[in-house]
C-alpha cells in the first residue's frame, strides 16, 4: 500500500557519473538487485551513515574506504543486508568492493558497498560476482530509472527527485534516488539514497551541504520509529560542471539541495509499509527547535495516534496525550493548540469552542494530513513527516522476514 | 485478545475497606461502571499519577485533595476519562466529590476521584450522581471482585493480586485490583490501580514502599509506549492490622507488595490490547540499571520486534537492530548476546553458531517469551514485561474512540 500519487521524474543525465544494473538473483528471480555507480576521477563523494550501534557490514566499509580514498564506484545489492555477519560479513563486503576493483582497475579502497534486505542471512557473494560484468556492460548516465528500481526492498515504487540549479557560472542538475518503506526513523540518513550533481564543490562544503540536508529530510522522517543498521545517504559531486562561486551560489544549490532531499524523504513516507495517510507534523511556538522535535516525534511514533490516523479520526485526546508524554519541561497544557488541515480542533488545552467532529472527521478522511501544534510558549518550530499504523503494516511484518 | 489463562484468585476482606459498584449507564448499559471505595477513619493513602504533562481533571482533583486532608472515599467511573475537559472538567471532578460527600457527610476534599475510558467528552455528572445511592448501598468488605469488573474499560479480564504477609506482630493482607489493556506506557502508575492493606504503616513509608514498588512493576511494562493521561496507582493502609514493626517486617512487607505489584502489571500485559504474547526482556551486564532499561524498551517499544513476536519470528535481526538503536554510548556490539527462552541465538554481536532456526521457531511458538539480551558491559540488569503488536491491536484502536 501507499498514499499519494506514483510519480517518478524524467532524471537528467548527470556528467560525470554512470549508472549499470544487473538481475543477480540476490533478491528474487527477473528483478534488478545488483546496481553499479561508477563516478568521475576528480569528484568528491560525501555520506552519511546510520547511528545505530549495529552497523552493518557494508556500513563499516564504506566508511572506512571513504576515509582512505576519493570513491570511483558504489556498489549496491538488494535482497540481503549484510547486517550481524560479524567478521564474515566484514569480509563478504571487502571480497565485494575487491571483485568490482578488480574488473575496472581501480583500488578496492575506491569502491563502496552498500547493501540493504535481510539481516542475518550470509551475503550470496558468488551471485553479486556473478552480477558484475553484466551491471557493468549496462552503465550509462541515463541509467537512474533502472538503478531506483534495483535498490528497491519492500518498496513499491522507486524513489527519484532532480532539480536545476543556475550558478554564477552555469546550471547545474542535483539527482536522487531513494529507497526505504520500514524500520524507517533515520538517524543520520535514510535506508539508502544516491544523490549526484554535476557541480563542482570542494569536500568540505560538500559534506556540511549534506550534513545540513539530511538533518532537515531523512532525519525528519519516521515510518515505526525503528532505525535501520543500513542507512546510507551519499553525495557525488562530479566537478564535470559549474562550481559553486559565492554565497550566493552556495545559498541556491542548499536550497536545491534540500529540496531533492525533502522530495525523496517524503517519497519513502508515501510508500511506507502500509501506509494510507501522508501526515505532516507541524510544532510550533516552541522554546527551542529540539523541544519542537521531541514533541512532534512523540506525536508521529504514539501506535494511539498512528491507528487513529488510519482510522480517520480527529481523535485529538490521543493527540494530546501524545503531546503531554514528550519529555518538554513544564509544558503548561492550558497553551496548548491543535489545528487538522487548518480546523482549530483543540486550544487551550482542550476542545476548541468552535469545533465540530464533522469539521475534523472532513479533513481526516484526506489521504494528507497537516498537524499543526502550538505550544504557545517560544517562537521556535520544527517539522516531521510520517504515515499511519495500518492491517497492512501488521501483515507486511508479520510476514516479511527483514 | 489475551495472553495466558484468566484468573481472579479470592479476594480476603481488608479490615478497614469496604467496596460498593454500580451501574450508572456510563459505560454500556448493565456493566459496572461506578466504584465506591470507603477507607476507615485514621488510615493512610498513598497514590502515584501519570507524569503526562497532560494530567486528567480527576488526577488534578485528587494530587490537591490528597495534599489537603487524609482521605476517606475513593470515588471511580469508567467509561469516561474527564480529560482534555478543560475548567469543565475539573469542576465536574469537584462536584462528583461533593456530591458523595454530601451523602456521606465527610469533607469533599476527602474524597480522592478517578476516571478512565474516553478522552474529551464531558464527564457524565448526572449519571454518576444517579449512581451513588447504589454504590454506597453495596459497600461490602468482600466488594473487590465487582469492583475489579467496575474498574474495566478495553479490558476482557478483571486483574486482581492479594498476598498475606507475617509481620512480627500478626498477619496482614495486601489486596490490589487494577485496570488497563492500552495506552500503556505507565510513568508513575498505571492507568487505575487500587491496593489496600490492614496493616499500620505511617505515611512517609507508606509512599517511600508505593514509590519503590511502582518503579519495579508499573513503570517497566509497556502495551504501546502510549502514556495515558489518567494513570493512578493508590495504596490504602487501614492500621486495623499489625503495624510494621523493625526493617525485618519492612522487608517482608516491601516483598509481598512488590509481589501484588507485579502480579497485578504482568496481568496488563497479558491483557494488552491485541496481546497474543507475554515478553520478558531481560537486560544483563549493562554498566547501570538506566542503561539496562533503555535497551529493554528501545525492544519493547520496537513495532518490528513486536510483528516478529506476534509472526512467531525468531527475528534476531530486527532484535540487534531495536538495541543497537538505544542512546546507548559506546555500545561494543561485538559482546553482546541474545537468548530466546534460554536458547542462545546471537552471541559476540552476530548468529550463535549453536544456533538453529528450528530452535529459535520452537521457542517463538510459545506464548510466554523471554528475551535475554547481554551487553557484555558491567553488572547491572533490569527487566521489563510486553506484549506484541497485532492485527487485533489496530482493529481495536482504529474502532474505538479512547
Amino acid at each position: 500500500m501507499a498514499t499519494g500519487e506514483a510519480r517518478f521524474p524524467e532524471m537528467p543525465e548527470i556528467a560525470g557519473v554512470r549508472l549499470g544494473t544487473a538481475m543477480a538473483g540476490i533478491k528474487r528471480p527477473g528483478q534488478r538487485d545488483l546496481v553499479v555507480v561508477e563516478i568521475r576521477d576528480g569528484a568528491h563523494v560525501a555520506a552519511t551513515f546510520t547511528r545505530n550501534a549495529f552497523r552493518a557490514a557494508p556500513v563499516c566499509v564504506a566508511q572506512q574506504h571513504l576515509a582512505q580514498a576519493a570513491p570511483r564506484y558504489l556498489l549496491i545489492n538488494t535482497g540481503n543486508a549484510n547486517a550481524g555477519n560479524g567478521e564474515a560479513g566484514m569480509t563478504a563486503a571487502r571480497d565485494c568492493c575487491a571483485a568490482l576493483a578488480e574488473r575496472v582497475e581501480v583500488l578496492p579502497s575506491t569502491v563502496l558497498p552498500y547493501s540493504t534486505g535481510v539481516i542475518g542471512e550470509p551475503l550470496p557473494i558468488e551471485r553479486i560476482r556473478g552480477g558484475l560484468d553484466g551491471a557493468l556492460s549496462t552503465l550509462d548516465g541515463s541509467g537512474w530509472t533502472a538503478a531506483a528500481e534495483g535498490i528497491l526492498t519492500t518498496d513499491t515504487r522507486p524513489k527519484g527527485a532532480t532539480r536545476q540549479v543556475a550558478l554564477e557560472k552555469g546550471t547545474v542538475t542535483i539527482n536522487g534516488i531513494a529507497k526505504g518503506a520500514g524500520m524507517i526513523r533515520p538517524n543520520m540518513a535514510t535506508m539508502l539514497a544516491f544523490l549526484a550533481t554535476d557541480a563542482d564543490i570542494e569536500q568540505g562544503l560538500l559534506e556540511q551541504l549534506l550534513r545540513e540536508g539530511v538533518e532537515r529530510s531523512f532525519n525528519r522522517i519516521t515510518i515505526d520509529s525503528d532505525t535501520s543498521t543500513n542507512d546510507a545517504c551519499t553525495l557525488i559531486a562530479t566537478g564535470a560542471g559549474a562550481a559553486l562561486d559565492g554565497d550566493g551560489d552556495i545559498a541556491a544549490f542548499r536550497e536545491a539541495l534540500t529540496m531533492v532531499l525533502l522530495e525523496l524523504s517524503h517519497a519513502i513516507v508515501r510508500d511506507g509499509e502500509g501506509a494510507t495517510r501522508f501526515v505532516t507534523i507541524a510544532v510550533e511556538q516552541a522554546r527551542s527547535e529540539d523541544e519542537a522535535l521531541e514533541v512532534a516525534f512523540s506525536v508521529a511514533h504514539s501506535p494511539l495516534v498512528k491507528t487513529a490516523l488510519y482510522a480517520g479520526d480527529a481523535n485529538w485526546g490521543r493527540l494530546l496525550m501524545a503531546i503531554g508524554k514528550a519529555p518538554v519541561e513544564q509544558l503548561e497544557v492550558e497553551r496548548v493548540g491543535l489545528d487538522i488541515n487548518g480546523v482549530t480542533i483543540a486550544e487551550n488545552g482542550g476542545r476548541a469552542a468552535s469545533y465540530t467532529e464533522a469539521a475534523g472527521a472532513a479533513e481526516m478522511a484526506q489521504e494528507d494530513i497537516v498537524l499543526t501544534i502550538r505550544l504557545g510558549r517560544g517562537e521556535q518550530a520544527a517539522r516531521v513527516w510520517t504515515s499511519d499504523l495500518s492491517h497492512d503494516y501488521v501483515s507486511i511484518n508479520a510476514d516479511y522476514r527483514s
